[in-house]
């Protein structure tokens, strides 16, 4: 960890000059270290994947990025004002929530990022799992500090799964819709999940994590029957870190909007990408099961559901099935 | 804490003979260890604070307990079936619900009791403080681990409180109101306050810790002006062991009833008890104020209240003062 300013650095500047070398000298007299320094660096950089060519008497050029969400990969040329400035990269953790709920009792900063290749104890809602097999999906989660009551939470998690929708139209061209309230469904299937948690007291939140995982290279034999992800659906592979920044720019936006109260046309939008607005649904909940009709999502991320005798209730957690 | 089994065990046994002597061979015989090692855990409950005569050729005594919330004190004829079974006593900790939320973080079963004689950090709402000078007050926290969204919550805190305005009514004779949430008040001034936190998903709380504060023997110097003790109002100083287990005690009933959804009639109780239904109020919350009557006290806990306009809302949390 402590290299990782210097490696940051010798890759912005390996980068500014994509076509050139950059002599030993010059990475010598910017970071203010010896030759020696200088080529372990470059050597940790190659362990972490990057192709990096030594050319004698000329110095060094990057030819590779390697497909991994490193967090030299993630904040370069993120543009986000909150959300990873700070990016803590794993290869492999039992729970990015987890390791996120940590740094959040500890104190970390808001926007903090924990990104790993796998996971071996992804976390679904509920104590389910998530399938986070390595270097297939892209799993993170975002540590949040909002001054609110713990009753407006529930709107944090769509406006995470709005971040994810964007992110997938914008990368894929494909838009899928939102099952409310932390599901998108690509052709009816499960491609992405958020898992929000929180240590909170009466009045407020002490801290917020978002967790999410999306499908994006992830092969049929990895996901479950209602599971599909990016490639299946497009047939391409797909570029984890630009989807990864696209997606943490999204949210970056809808975040810093909503601790503002400006959350009209999110909702809105949700609205337009809802799976079950409009339809006859099951809600599944820890204390028993309801059916009625999903009128609406109102304005605090809440689902109305109206049942068979006219009284409509506020939901705001459950699994929703759909009707035929 | 390897010894206190066997601490337990000779305590129990010097108790079944208040008045007579218990031979030294009739405690090595019941913990199957030699004299010296009896020895050796006398000389440990002495140094808790207990006074145990040794006399030649007859035995052991007990002739005073120390006047301290010990587990083994607390646990002694503790009637519940959930609350308290397990009990960590501390002398000092920075915060009983810090530590009480780490062992949640760590799987403690529910009904874990987190006590200590002193907090140098102890936490009131809001990060607030309260003050928990040694020897003085009861400042515990209770782990639960209820299967309920986080939504839920509010009413815990409430009945929380009528637990301890219960505790105090059996052992003083004086009737506490309620501040609704989380407030006791004896003649308008804070005896005894409650600080629920939680770690939480959107759809259920993982676990609960509940931590309360009352102010016993606490002498005005420690106290805010707004706040009292049991020793100021009855003039009389007030052993805490009675009235911690009469707490944990009232805390067992009410929290296996509300697990069960039987609250109507707690809830009623603490209407009764109400230091400001019928009354109007300011509401202070993370987000700014509200001015109004207070109505009622809904079947979830929650305070509803009307404003000028007619308009009737419900109250979830917040600072509570009574407008003349």
């Amino acid at each position: 960890m402590s290299e990782k300013p210097s490696n940051e650095k010798i890759l912005e500047m390996l980068r500014s000059e994509p076509t050139e070398y950059v002599s030993g000298e010059a990475l010598c007299e910017a970071l203010r270290v010896s030759r020696s320094a200088i080529w372990k660096h470059i050597e940790s950089l190659r362990s972490l994947g990057y192709t990096i060519e030594a050319f004698p008497h000329r110095g060094y050029r990057l030819v590779g990025c390697p497909d991994k969400l490193l967090s030299e990969e993630l904040m370069w040329n993120l543009k986000t004002e909150l959300i990873g400035r700070q990016v803590l990269s794993y290869d492999m953790v039992a729970s990015t929530n987890d390791v996120a709920y940590d740094l959040g009792k500890k104190g970390a900063r808001e926007g903090t990022v924990v990104v790993s290749e796998g996971q071996t104890k992804g976390k679904g809602r509920l104590g389910r799992s998530w399938v986070s097999p390595k270097g297939k999906g892209i799993y993170f989660s975002i540590l949040l500090r909002p001054i609110l009551p713990p009753q407006s939470i529930p709107k944090l998690t769509l406006l995470a799964a709005l971040s994810v929708a964007r992110a997938i139209r914008q990368i894929t061209n494909l838009t899928p819709q939102i099952r409310w309230p932390n599901d998108l469904l690509l052709n009816g299937k499960k491609v992405s999940g958020i898992l929000t948690e929180m240590s909170a007291e009466q009045d407020r939140v002490h801290f917020v994590v978002v967790g999410i995982g999306v499908n994006v290279n992830t092969t049929a034999e990895f996901l479950p029957k209602e599971g599909t992800s990016l490639k299946i659906e497009t047939g391409s592979f797909i570029s984890r870190i630009p989807l990864a920044q696209s997606l943490l720019e999204a949210f970056d936006t809808l975040y810093r909007d909503f601790k503002e109260g400006k959350t009209d046309e999110a909702l809105e939008e949700c609205r337009k990408l809802s799976a079950i607005l409009g339809t006859h649904v099951t809600v599944e909940q820890v204390h028993g099961k309801k059916e009625g009709y999903a009128v609406d999502i109102d304005s605090e991320g809440a689902l109305l559901l109206r049942f068979d005798d006219g009284v409509t209730e506020r939901i705001l957690s459950g699994d929703l099935v759909k009707l035929r």
